[in-house]
């Protein structure tokens, strides 16, 4: 009976292009629906959980397990389920590993921007490297570089999810002659594509995206940057007591974790990270092909950086913007409107998108541009 | 049909005392149940929707709203949904207010102590008051207070969880001569009871006893508070900037605010806070009559500061500890195992605990100590 009415919900959803909180699987959200008073026969729903309870640890385990199997996260890092997202991790990752007191940024997009604002509270902040000067649609060769030797770390954002613009593969500063660790916020593409950890010193993301709901922030850290946290650090945020803590020091985002937990399990039936960076390779280029054989519509960023979660485009004639919302709207394609920093629009296509809905999209574009063009 | 599907699972539940996360009202769950694919119509899943969005804004101001009417804020107050939880706050606090460089503390339990250690970090503490002497179980008059005159601020936290320890009615610094603000720490009984905010400058709870689920900080802040941030405060956890961006400066917890926007319509349903009140006065009552005519457990606390939402009992024979444990399991009564820094059993009995719940513990406890006596 339950499957029934679950099934007739699913048909009627709409494809949700939103750039965070975002898209879920939908069989992630049935199942969590299916459990919301009674998770496996506990009389509990897991929001009614202690954290300190074996159902509950129960789950935590699994998630940290399956988060380290299918992103390959070797076992010298530490996994932590934090609170805040990005933007407090913008505080949390100098206040935790900023000890010597310089810190390299490379600017790409606003996100990147607004870490360096942040950190130059805690440390003295040094651009290596700043693409702004062509709007940030492109990568800075890292063989340009002006890298502070002896820094605490330099940071970038792997994906830049307002500029649409991702670091397809990671600069490797070992390679480059420097120890300095590399730390990356990730945010807008964990989970989407295998990544070498190898070149990662840490790496943080809010959940929002790929991960489960608003809430709950993943920080991956090798446990030899455990130990450098500044004096002034709030203890519910020191990753060396978070992580010796299990992430429960403080009571942890438990529902977060849990759906996080249900993706996580979606993913592995999926066929893991390699299948969904397949997938996502072609969603990705099913729309910027659309984009690129139009005259109508338009994507600035460099062919060997464009982003494969965060699509920006922009209608060349931008009176016709509302026009083409409203027609999305009614055709199910939702939260299109480009973020407001850079106008136009922006498709969200993370791991829950499936390919049906982005070849609805293009379906759409296309048909919206005969008419109008 | 979905109704007799909710019906059904509602009447098997088991009655559960965790003291956080804790038990949420059934209609509530089943409600986020039947909503988790599909909110209002809007074809998204509440997790699923943009911050920014007309969908989740009008949740928010939904909620904000609610909040504000049901515990009586002034309007000279700022309502925040933060994250990070109580321990967070110990921190967040004096980053934000402390900013004369002294605050006294009034310890009472486990909590107020733990937010007095952080504290020393940003500022000079002072023990105003401390009823260790006698174990956590009375309160100190505050006409004995040794309070700093120009601190910025006293704390104390209005209901100790782990030792069941209640202010029943706040100090009223103002009337003892002191401009000095009161921040209370009332996580665990926020939304049980009417509240003085006339003897309030700040207020701060986890969301996950009283209001909804883990992961959500309320954060209540008297406006002319919002100016005093020492320079090193996280952007995200500056309470000015988040009064400033209605709590949406980074991703706020969306899901965690909307579940909480459903206990908050709940609470209206059955009358609102006064209401609650009464509710939660009756049974308190019912089960320290219980323990207290019982020579078989025991209730340590003063008559006049016995926590109405958290109450620890002992069996006098300790050695029996387990097997009451695993009888109240078969009884479907949850999660009553005291906190290990206390030890005994503990019942938390918040807003979403019906009396039948109570009576059941309390009909068990006597059937126990029959068959055991």
């Amino acid at each position: 009976m339950r499957q029934v009415m679950t099934k007739t919900i699913l048909m009627q959803r709409p494809y949700n292009f939103s750039a965070g909180p975002a898209t879920m699987p939908q069989e992630v959200l049935a199942e969590a629906a299916s459990e919301m008073l009674d998770w496996h026969g506990s009389g509990m729903s897991v929001m009614e959980m202690s954290h300190r309870g074996k159902e509950f640890i129960s789950i935590y385990e699994q998630a940290q397990a399956d988060i380290r199997e299918l992103l390959a996260i070797p076992d010298h890092f530490k996994i932590l389920f934090m609170q805040g997202g990005g933007l407090a991790e913008n505080a949390l990752v100098p206040l935790n590993i900023s000890c010597s007191g310089t810190v390299d940024f490379v600017v790409t997009g606003s996100w990147s921007k607004k870490s360096l604002e942040e950190a130059r509270k805690y440390c003295s902040v040094n651009v290596a490297a700043n693409n702004e000067s062509d709007g940030h649609t492109s990568l800075p060769d890292p063989q340009t570089w002006k890298i502070s030797r002896g820094a605490s770390y330099l940071h970038l954002c792997s994906n830049e999810t307002i500029h649409g613009v991702e670091w397809h593969e990671l600069p490797d500063l070992k390679a480059m002659g420097y120890d300095n660790p590399l730390v990356i916020d990730f945010s807008s593409h964990a989970a989407s594509r295998v990544l070498d950890w190898n070149r990662v010193g840490l790496a943080f993301a809010g959940a929002q995206k790929n991960l489960g709901p608003a809430g709950l922030t993943l920080v991956v850290v090798r446990e030899d940057l455990l130990d450098r946290a500044l004096p002034i650090c709030p203890s519910a945020f020191n990753y060396k007591i978070v992580a010796g803590n299990q992430s429960m020091f403080n009571t942890p985002p438990t529902y977060a974790i849990y759906m996080a937990g249900l993706v996580l399990q979606w993913l592995k039936r999926q066929g893991g990270i390699a299948a969904m960076e397949s997938r996502n390779k072609v969603k990705a280029a099913l729309l910027y092909d659309a984009i690129d054989k139009s005259q109508f519509y338009q994507n600035k960023v460099a062919d060997n950086c464009r982003s494969r979660m965060n699509v920006p485009f922009f209608l060349r004639n931008e009176s016709l913007n509302e026009a083409f919302l409203a027609g999305a709207q009614r055709h199910g394609l939702l939260q299109l409107k480009g973020h407001k920093s850079v106008g136009g629009m922006r498709a969200s296509i993370y791991n829950a998108m499936p390919t049906e809905g982005v070849q609805a999209l293009v379906d759409y574009m296309l048909e919206f541009q005969k008419t109008r063009a």
